[in-house]
């Protein structure tokens, strides 16, 4: 199916789900992560065709999402690692991970957990903070116009802030 | 198009991108948190097709992600607001849209940014940190088979600590 392209919005969600927002790229990113390189590895842990594998990895390493670099024991070989680009999505799959482990596998627990391998700690919730260092709650956060902003973006910003008022019956979290 | 269902995998990011990864939900999502709540509003303002819009709502709305309330000052009307549920997928679209601020609108720089509308505060980087508080190098990040491992997520977590010496030519980020 020939998707409507993000890459035009301007909008840095919009962008990134550009590049990694296809069905099965972030399941094809976490197992890179966990370590998986090979395309044969990546088909039989995924268990998804191999025609859309190829596709996906494809449109990510043009991404810079992952890069290709041979395997030195069997010559001709290659294999997929996360570029510094793709490694920065950590926090991202981080965030996306625990929000299943809070509302859809709260029953039976987290099948996956994060650790400092130096410290043995937990990793923990990932939560929205300033520059200070404090956390924010989600009711405070308020979206403003960057050094970015077209001017759609700029009438969207004053639109959502306008808005602020219709929240008044979210819940706080 | 049919898609593969991720609803059975043992793995809380597919858990999450089973309700939120189709093309345009977080997109819907987006704007939700910046205020829109009507279905013409939805549309006009992220330009898409209504018969996919309309899909996507009634999918948001299954998964208790969105939920429909009326709309008092015009009855018959009803509005889109984000549940609880919704509202805490807040780190993740900040998580995801920074990235997309640092790799993809570096040049021109955010078109959106958020802020902490009690202090003023920018929002700083989403980044890992431990119960502690401590920050986490991501190269430092393991994955552990949690509570909710089945066999085979067991397999994978032991495969992918084994794995964790051929990630050293991993940058550190």
């Amino acid at each position: 199916m020939k998707r409507t392209s993000f890459a035009k919005l301007n909008c840095s969600l919009a962008q990134t789900l550009e590049v990694v927002g296809e069905w099965w790229s972030l399941l094809i990113i976490r197992e890179a992560m966990w370590g998986t390189s090979r395309f044969d590895d990546f088909q039989s842990r995924l268990g998804l065709a191999r025609n859309v594998l190829s596709t996906r990895l494809a449109s990510l390493e043009k991404h810079q999402v992952l890069k290709r670099i041979p395997v030195v024991e069997r010559s001709g070989s290659q294999a997929y690692v996360l570029t510094e680009r793709g490694w920065d999505l950590l926090p991202s799959v981080a965030a996306l991970m625990q929000w299943g482990d809070r509302w859809v596998h709260h029953k039976i627990g987290p099948p996956m957990e994060f650790f400092d391998s130096r410290t043995n700690k937990k990793l923990a919730p990932m939560v929205l903070r300033s520059d200070s260092g404090a956390a924010i709650d989600p009711s405070h956060i308020e979206a403003r116009a960057g050094r970015g902003a077209n001017r759609e973006t700029k009438l969207r910003a004053a639109q959502a802030l306008a808005q602020r008022s219709a929240r008044r019956n979210r819940p706080s979290l």
